[in-house]
């Protein structure tokens, strides 16, 4: 079961893959879509889109997870991040993928354990959890990390329906 | 030449048609798109995108026009306001359609003829521009103010450049 974490930015935007094995996570892969500052924006956001098109097509991920924004430096930078997240979401829903968001705090305690955790622990905690050979490129760190928050959402909640299930008596 | 004015909108989705034939402008069509309430963000970013693809289909446009944002309320409405607006450019990029972003102030100038009139008094103007039986619904309105302004830069350039070209000597 292969999950896709996105972390959506209009200059850059993170995509990370995981797949859940029974109790084991595996890192697929990880990247970042970067577009030309030259480029106006819907050129950007025609970008953004295609790549995610193109990483949902090669990969078949089952879910898409990202991160759930409450707060904006501004509303200039909101309305820009706003533009790059709306597309990010159209990839998904148009491949029929259902999407989960998180807040940060979900994202770090799932991944560090610690809903405080810096944004370096995260960092170093993707990278052993992924078995990465370096610390992945920021946005593509972030991305895995809600990927990661989403399988283990996606493992307890499994894990709590089977142990609600009525079992047959003996 | 069909020109598409859209005014993006989490809930409601304007769009308006304008024909430019010659020196007059004929009024096409006029819509809103709304999303309903209960629907998760990205079902509603399909709506607008989806519906938006098909007034693109139907009347085939040659340009799209959406006003260019400067404000907003506050991040959080700009966030909401940046997704929608991000689909609705994608559907006019990927249908090869060239992106003109308009400010307000340019809006109203082009359709009232000053830059600081009020909102009733751009679509008491759009109404009477464009031959409506009565004041098309809000957003809608503002949609084919925007188109109605788009016209009237294209048309003027062209003058300018049909005036500045040089002309064979008698």
């Amino acid at each position: 079961m292969i999950i896709l974490g996105i972390d959506p930015g209009s200059r850059i935007t993170g995509y990370g893959l995981v797949e859940q094995r029974g109790n084991r996570l595996l890192h697929i892969d990880n990247g970042a879509i970067t577009t030309r500052r030259g480029d106006d924006l819907a050129l950007r956001l025609k970008t953004i889109h295609d790549e995610l098109c193109r990483v949902i097509e090669r990969y078949a991920p089952v879910a898409l997870a990202v991160e759930q924004i409450f707060v904006a430096k501004n509303a200039l930078s909101a309305l820009k991040l706003g533009h790059a997240r709306g597309v990010a979401l159209l990839a998904g829903v148009n491949a029929g993928l259902p999407i989960a968001e998180y807040t940060a705090l979900q994202v770090k305690g799932a991944v560090v354990g610690y809903g405080r955790a810096s944004k370096d622990q995260v960092q170093q905690m993707v990278r052993t959890l992924m078995k990465l050979p370096e610390i992945a490129q920021e946005d593509a760190s972030d991305a895995l990390a809600v990927a990661i928050c989403h399988a283990h959402s996606h493992g307890l909640s499994q894990r709590l329906q089977s142990a609600v299930r009525p079992r047959p008596h003996p």
